[in-house]
């Protein structure tokens, strides 16, 4: 009989009921590989930390490295701990053959036989090692230069995966994905005193909104849960900001009529023209400042001081001044604008929703709400024990969240704008 | 040149902005015909009729039966006008060959030269005349006996389709399908209006729902609306009212807790033995007189004399007693008490709501409101004029609806419940 | 330090990679209590048996029965067994009070100090204990007689959970919920292999469908699938019979030519007259057998002798003879024709395939597809490890399924229809 | 009684079964106005212009105004015909106020006493006259200069909608959105043969695609469609290309083996190298000569010379050389290769498509498929009596088609790729 591949690997942490062993044995099985569990010490109560040592086999090499590659973005270790390889970019902007691909967990890489962490965890990037200062960051393909000494392989890599917390404090700890079918006030008002929490805690909160927020009449809720302080950055398109400008000049959105309803007229010129008007202005902030813009959700955010990162796209009209057109650009400003951030809301936009998604490490909270289940889906999938999603019309829900808000802060300190 | 086979028909009304002379002369190309307008005059300002007078002619006998049946459906009318055909049915139950099949709008049947209004217009019928009283009727099969006079072809019908009223006063003349993405504030205080008018004119209301009224919390809503008398007949099935029981006796719906909201404890268990209760008790009506039952929506409606119509589906638990398991009997039940109805408001049913969509005469209005928006566009599409239809959260809708029938009626005199 | 209320439960099996552990240990510390791991130990390879002992303490009595309830379900056994608790049903069509609620899972009731199997396992009955026969079997509402010996608290079953088999060898063992952006063709390779497998076994295949089948003309390929042997039952409603049999007489469903295509004529008299002949011939057996009904769905199932179950509903047209009008009677011949079924093809049926899906014993594999995606989630969710689902178009799905069974088959002996 | 402001229009064409006429009165009495019809002639027979003359007159002139842009965009003519009215952009980019906003009509100016043509009709843009050439021509935001002379407010514009032809020739006269539970095959075979004849006629074909027609499979049939001169053009994202060179070089699709099917493996890594080596190799192009890319749609495209426009979105990874990462800029090439587009395929690609939607002329012909019925509603709402929109799954849709295609053209003579 010949001797299988096989490696030992560790696991350590909350692995029963953050669902990782049963993950990792699973991947083993689902691959046709085998598994023996060398030792296995499962903490007792719920405080207490469990510790599986695990022998995998396979097939061949090239299975068994394909297997501990999973295991390792579950967070198992690799018994014998190597450093990790490294190979410089061939040129700008690409990275070595067989470059290691991120997840968004916390992630270490060991180096001259010293686990370094490495910064800003992000999906879908490389790792790039310096020599010098001993330090690990995730890289972008456009910020890679030439001779960056890139992780290769998947060795000398560990992974350290949001695990569960055992005292369910927080509404985010179920993962919560709630369908239509479902009564959403309770849950409204926990999400209203976690918005609360995280406010008192000097947490920063980012709204990822789409068009439909002003077209379905939510924005005067955005505006006033901008105004109570509740809103730290926004990030969205052309289409809200212009909708929002042409329903603060001309009442309506798309051309319908916001007050009257939905009965009328459905007219783009009221669009093109609220355009035109920004454009003339020179930008939103100019539009303010010139009095030309005096209300809605983009007079909020320059009033108190919300930081706005609008991201151009293919569908847009004009666009106005201010919108990045640039999608590489676009995205970069998001990378920045997303430290710190301690929780998503995501409302009604997809496309800035998604980007958003693809850049947020695992230990960031996501909010999602839309109409649609499928989004809502979509959006929670990536972010294990830290996503809610509600599928729901935005603008009850606004409404609702932010008149619980209002309400937990009338019997508490109230929490002023930042 | 062979002289295709060729007729003559008459419109007469607002044939032009209810949109009936385009669909009939659509329906003429669309069919391979030829169609030549021998007349014409349009009704110069918005309160007069206009007639026209078209010559169809079509390759075959078989194809101009078709097209004329079609256009009799739009409301023409062949200028040579016979008596319709009849015959009998040949054994309890069956219609003769041939037999005419109805719309839901308005017809006429000429018989011994004189024109008979055809009683309960509903689709899927066929009419059977009555000689000696003169009488004509539409009949479903279960109905229908041996021997009776029903009509055959196409001749001799005049169908009168619903015409758009000139004055747009209703919202329902909008036959409005208001998408997710749209405010609804303003035509839902529309609506409320509407609501109030109905009730002043001593109309009747009936309300179709599903389950998800209970499910999404929208059962206290329902209770308020009812309570206020702006509900006069229930139709729903079995899911609701155990839900409601179950939520009444248990505090939750399908095991998830209405107060404490989602994240919580999905059994079925409560849902069981709400059955069990009501299958003690003897019925509804029962258990609120034995006061097992003190609230919710089947408490509310045996209080205030709201007339309940429970229907049976392969789907349901239990049943209670008072269901209705037979669906013919259901059926026919439902027939009867959509008589004197003016306006149905359908939630989150798309069962039961298809089953009245297929029963109302085109007269009466209807309220669709569903998250799906394919369920939305299903339930108006065969309501010309009359029907509206949101795409909308059940339970935030239901609660502003209430607000605004209130709000309305604290600047008016209050209508008293029924 | 006041005691806590405690219980000291097993579990035995698969009870890591089958998630059992981590949904036991989750369901605990989500209700807020507590538990401590006295034991345990996990199986060496992938053929061993798993096994923990685990302490729970909760704030009350009242919580921790709840709690037990809950891990029984998951297959946990309480230490102590003790025998069932039984009450007699007080009338005929009531149980008593605090019932026990059945799941679809294989179940064990002790009595007498032995385990005795529960028959016919089925979500939401009672059971019911024969003292002289010493047999327990699932009983439903209508069946429960005065004075039967009926389950009642929790204490003394045990449930057996399906676990996940270890050798993947089956599709059905990955519980897939394959999505609309998911290339289908290997799966339906897969799935045909497994249709074979059955049928080679000499087991039962039961389709549930809906209209749809014969709307989007997969009419044609279920014909394929009944005469090639791979349908035994059919359970579906009077509109698939009727559109069926429209498009035998017409060629038209609903209307709409099935040859000619979509673009056309949407009728509702072929649909009537449909039925209207098969009042008249009797049947659909009858109709057959007087050669008026000489292709489609149905005239296949009566020539290869498929046992049909028609279920009336409130939504029917007619019906026609042989549908069963009354929905409890209806669940009870499907209850009975679930007997010995093996897979269940659920299409395009939202309300048959609920209905099945509340009836089947968790051991019955369930393939769903539809285009809705939330109807496949639906129904694929009470299934563990023994249900796929596929969003896609029925008719490509059917078309391609009935293609790979017969390629697979041509490389096989041919297995004669039943 | 004080005169009311009116107006009299003229309508020409077939205003009757094109809509237009009952479009216009409606248009009036929805807002609220009058009219009366001073004169109408209706086309006798198919083949027949019909005209009317309409005297409009509104509460207040704002309100005439409104309703004449209205009436103006259906097509209506003011009688008393003025010249435009012109004002310069005040700056670059910036239009002056209140200036005219096109659709996506042919539409005429009446400049100097004459009618000039206004090029390249689409939505949203201001309408520039030159002087000295006596131009007219359609201006985005981005193109106009200071002080060009642009269009304000509505007079002397005509609109000449696209109407319906007579004889109903093509498949697209019908503008046919075809629900999921509709038969296909019959529809397909008629685009098949519209494809043929554009070809035929030297016409060209657009693809627009999103990702999904790799993931589902659907790559190698949009590989036979271009290998068989049937697409001059595709338009698509980052995505599409990428997940195209993933199954090229890897065989997987986001991680998923296209060949082995769904239930596996869904890693990121290959979809990261595959961009990775597209990098390197310098773009899609250079891939192709470098022979690393030897196979898919990417592939095809460039052997066979078909036009691609990779356009950037803030959702993409890398991305690949070659994308033009400036949404503005991207919108220009786009406009540019829309020129001559006889028809568009649009399928599983909601942001593409949308701004393909928002630029392309009303004559141009558009197929829309999507299994999601609400982005086929969306994409084929603007595009009047031109656009056919199919729910269904893009991987049978686009076997289908090309062996359609195939099947038509063996029976006739073979059009040589393009």
């Amino acid at each position: 009989m010949v001797a299988m591949p096989s490696e030992t690997v560790e696991l350590r942490g909350h692995i029963i009921d953050s669902l990782i062993l049963p993950k990792v044995l699973d991947g083993i099985l689902t691959r046709g590989a085998n598994f023996k569990i060398a030792e296995i010490r499962i903490g007792q109560s719920r405080v207490d930390q469990s510790y599986a040592r695990i022998e995998v086999s396979a097939a061949s090499d090239a299975m068994l490295g394909d297997i501990l590659l999973r295991l390792r973005q579950h967070g198992a270790e690799v018994l014998e701990r190597k450093n990790v390889q490294l190979a410089p970019a061939p040129t700008d902007g690409v990275f070595p053959d067989d470059f290691y691909v991120t997840t968004n967990q916390q992630t270490y890489v060991q180096f001259d036989a010293k686990d370094l962490l490495v910064e800003s965890p992000m999906m879908d990037c490389a790792i790039v090692v310096d020599h010098d200062s001993r330090k690990a960051r995730s890289v972008k393909f456009s910020e890679v230069r030439k001779g960056d000494q890139t992780v290769v392989g998947h060795q000398g890599i560990r992974v350290q995966p949001v695990q569960r917390e055992t005292a369910r404090t927080s509404v985010f700890q179920f993962n919560a994905n709630v369908s239509a079918e479902t009564p959403k006030t309770a849950i409204i008002r926990e999400l209203a005193r976690e918005f609360r929490q995280i406010r008192q805690a000097n947490g920063t909160i980012l709204v990822v909104a789409g068009p439909s927020v002003v077209h379905t009449g939510a924005g005067a809720h955005l505006v006033k849960l901008i105004e109570a302080g509740f809103v730290q950055r926004l990030f969205t398109g052309n289409g809200l900001a212009v909708y929002d400008v042409e329903s603060a000049l001309y009442g309506t959105s798309l051309g319908v009529n916001l007050e009257r309803g939905s009965v009328a007229d459905a007219s783009r010129e009221n669009h093109m023209h609220a355009i035109n008007r920004i454009r003339q202005a020179g930008g939103i902030a100019e539009a303010v400042e010139q009095k030309v813009l005096a209300r809605g959700i983009m007079h909020a955010c320059v009033r108190h001081g919300v930081d706005i990162v609008l991201s151009g796209s293919i569908r847009d009209d004009g666009p106005i001044p201010g919108v990045t057109t640039d999608t590489v650009e676009a995205q970069r400003i998001m990378r920045e604008k997303l430290r710190g951030v301690s929780l998503v809301l995501m409302m009604g936009s997809m496309l800035h929703s998604i980007a958003v998604v693809n850049m947020v490490p695992a230990t960031v909270k996501i909010l999602c709400v839309d109409i649609d289940s499928r989004v809502v889906a979509r959006l929670t999938s990536q972010q294990t024990f830290q996503a809610v999603g509600l599928v729901a019309d935005v603008e009850p829900f606004l409404r609702e969240l932010v008149e619980a808000i209002e309400k937990a802060g009338s019997n508490s300190d109230r929490k002023p704008a930042a």
